[in-house]
């Protein structure tokens, strides 16, 4: 059925039935993308740091740890050796079947090159090589797409860094990993941990650019796909990928162009949102960097009200800008969607509380007033020395830089069994004198006993702070680094909370959502 | 004419004369907060980790390193010895003249505490205990003031955190530089490195969490003055002293009352900001803000629009959250402000331009086309091989993957160099295979022939990022983890620019202006 569904999927409506059976169909013809058997790198190159050669010394040392379950081989038209491995003079010579071939030779040989693979039996290749559309040769373009079909060939590509997936060491990016600075060697193109976000970029430069910043805030990664010019697979077959695939519980996409964001999209994403959210970034938002995206990828940027109308019908969340896209992200793979948006702040520190609040404000957040019931309990906790006698309750409910890690667990407990609590924010600075690090772990068991989401923020960018967020990440709760960015975050959880009432599936998809940790 | 001359101030005009004339009278009084002769620290106390013994052991320590140029004294009723020190059982018995008094004994002995210190002929007073007004002991509060007035000294608190001076190591902070997280001595109350910003908090926690973040972003101090209830020094004498302090280049203030905010203080702010930027963050922007502002602090938030008029008046630049609190203050301390807001934006990854470009159209930022002449010498230079073929000049200068670290100095010195430019973001992803580390200094050195100011972006969160952006900031131009950030940064600068010439002190300004480096 390879690629020409597409035109089909536009032009009705996607049911919960067909994502089921399409994706059943596209799992089984892309699947070598992610779990291959046997590699082929064409165009290893033994010129130290180019392309051919990062990327089969990256995906031979995957292979030899054993992160990659697959037999790596390389193609270079001269033969030799690299690495203490032959290289074949073309992939036909190789003594193997071959599923997934990483394709990095100069533009005119591509086509060529896929009539090989053809032959050789390979299911899918990652195309690597730039030269096509992108500066003006639409027609050898075409003649890729063509050959690729003829052959039953898949395509990630061209012009795009192709595919890099934390589970299974399939790494098909030719940046070197370090750079040296000052004498030393730095990581200069970290690959994050595994973790369980699916990152679609149509900018190969912001993807490397955002895997970094990943790695930097501690946040793990299912794969990342960076599909440059998108002759073949999408956003489309992605989605039907990742229904199935247990290591995407978020999928976020940046995108520029607007022909990414044809009918067919919205219909199967919409039903896809039903499963597992989605978040967008659009690169050219504004008149001006609409203009800029013509200049970069010479396409169409496109009116921001269809995108976001697009976005919406999607059940997609709409991020303004890198922090909230990534931020969002974070929140909906870690915690479940809000059934509204009434949320409770609980803080150690007054004026974070208030800065949480302003942005709540902003956002269209509600802070509902403590009920009487909530109230005398609080009370009730305060006389039995649990929270401190200078705690206010009125939401945010501010238990003072007197408060101890029981203080936490008791005020969080609370105000999520309120039945008009819908989310809570806990505001976690680590800095007053009796809270201990258990405090973490006393708070993520309370969130845990309630499908309610809860978000966590600790200021701060040394040690402790450090070591609290990255331990409220490893117990499942999502931990920024300032209130205003946890609000963001937690807004994320309430916006697709909205869509999947709207759709009917809340209670269904709650039932079914299973904590990370 | 301590104190009472703040009523005066609201009442008049303030002029340049006036300013300098308070200034050195100001100065003169409070200058003991900041470079003391001798430090008694009353209520020094042997309980581990409480505010008495934590305050005691930095200043001691901070004075036997040298750091802090002052001897320092213990005083507690009981007497006895810490840290190989003898304890005095009160101040007077100190041998020494001692000019600053740090005050920690419980809030009914302050009175007291105070007149002894005047007997001593002590100067200023930093009061840290707590138990004053905040918690409806008004009386006693106003028997502190009128008692340190009639002794003539000047005080900062009570029930704040005092002093943190990072060039003199005054540090009256009595929080804990670590925790114990796992069985490792983890950084929780980490204080930032030398730098030039002066940092006034009404709300102690938030400030303490400020310092984390800034210790984690590298950016650097003067001073942290945290006031607490505020019933003597405050933001007025801050800005006199900071006139004359040339390790503050920029001052940024958190604050919540209304009371803050009074005729006097708008005065003062506007002829102090025509010689250094202030930055203001408050708390209790929005109705829901403004109420949990009232359970906080027990003051008025006010009409936010009431406050927004007021800070335009001051010149000051209003941020939004906390982290344009942080990276306009940081741009606004390292570099010198812009003339007009007609912006070049050079990078060498299209997706980072476009967000860039979307967030300045969102604040008001102008991106012009290149002009003729621009683009002439821009495709010299292509020819003579220093800026890549594939690169386009449309605003954003998007000179590609391909760059290297010449294609940077190039091209931004061939913007800057027009005169309908008035300042431009560099986003310098360090990703790309031909960069070396040199063309971060190669930026600077561009940046540094024009008093136009640049600002800076690397995207990512490990080694190579972390290296680039340090380096930028330790060469004065600052830098900034995201394009939208660095929007946010650089429009600070554009914004005080507008005031400075609205004030016609502009060109005045730009002639005093000094790199940082």
């Amino acid at each position: 059925m390879t690629m020409s569904y597409k035109m089909d999927l536009g032009k009705m409506k996607i049911t919960s039935e067909m994502l089921e059976k399409y994706a059943s169909e596209v799992i089984k013809e892309i699947e070598p993308f992610f779990k291959p058997k046997a590699i082929a790198v064409i165009g290893a190159s033994r010129d130290v740091n180019s392309p051919g050669w990062v990327t089969f010394k990256i995906l031979l040392e995957n292979s030899q740890k054993g992160v990659l379950k697959a037999k790596v081989y390389g193609v270079n038209i001269k033969g030799g050796e690299l690495f203490g491995q032959k290289l074949y003079k073309s992939i036909s010579e190789i003594p193997d079947q071959i599923d997934h071939a990483v394709i990095l030779v100069p533009a005119k040989y591509v086509p060529s090159v896929l009539d090989e693979c053809g032959k050789k039996g390979v299911k899918v290749a990652s195309i690597i090589s730039a030269g096509f559309s992108e500066i003006g040769n639409v027609e050898l373009e075409r003649k890729v797409l063509e050959t690729a079909r003829k052959n039953g060939i898949r395509v990630i590509g061209p012009n795009g860094l192709g595919v890099f997936d934390a589970w299974n060491g399939v790494d098909t990016m030719f940046l070197p990993t370090t750079k040296m600075a000052d004498g030393k060697e730095l990581l200069a193109c970290p690959r994050p941990k595994k973790g369980y976000i699916m990152f679609l970029s149509q900018s190969g430069a912001l993807g490397v650019s955002v895997l970094d910043y990943m790695y930097g805030e501690g946040i793990g990664l299912s794969k990342f796909i960076s599909y440059g010019n998108k002759i073949d697979v999408d956003e489309i077959d992605m989605f039907f990928w990742a229904l199935k695939d247990d290591t995407v519980r978020a999928v976020m996409i940046y995108m520029e162009g607007i022909k990414s964001l044809g009918r067919a999209l919205v219909n199967v994403a919409r039903e896809f949102s039903k499963h597992k959210p989605i978040v967008i970034l659009k690169g050219g938002k504004t008149k001006a960097g609409a203009r800029a995206v013509a200049s970069h990828t010479a396409s169409l940027a496109g009116d921001v009200k269809v995108y976001e109308a697009a976005v919406n019908k999607m059940g997609a969340i709409w991020a303004e800008d890198l922090i909230e896209f990534l931020d969002a992200t974070k929140a909906l793979a870690f915690q479940p969607p809000a059934a509204g948006n009434n949320v409770a702040i609980v803080t150690d520190g007054g004026g974070a509380g208030i800065l949480a609040t302003d942005k709540a404000e902003r956002v269209g957040i509600n802070l509902p007033p403590p009920s009487e019931k909530l109230l005398s309990k609080l009370k009730q906790a305060q006389k039995d020395g649990i929270i401190p006698s200078v705690a206010t309750f009125a939401n945010p409910y501010d238990i003072s830089g007197s408060a101890g890690d029981d203080s936490y667990a008791v005020a969080l407990e609370s105000v999520l069994e309120e039945e008009n609590i819908d989310a809570a924010l806990v505001i976690a600075l680590h800095h007053p004198p009796l809270l201990t690090p258990k405090f973490v772990d006393k708070i993520a068991s309370v969130a845990s006993k309630f499908k309610k989401p809860v978000v966590a923020v600790d200021i701060g960018g040394t040690g402790m702070a450090k070591w609290v967020r990255e331990r409220f990440d490893d117990l499942g709760v999502p931990s920024f680094p300032t209130p205003e960015r946890g609000i963001v975050a937690l807004n994320a959880l309430i916006r697709y909370g909205m869509f999947l009432k709207r759709e009917g599936v809340l209670d269904e998809y709650l039932d079914k959502w299973r904590p990370i940790a």
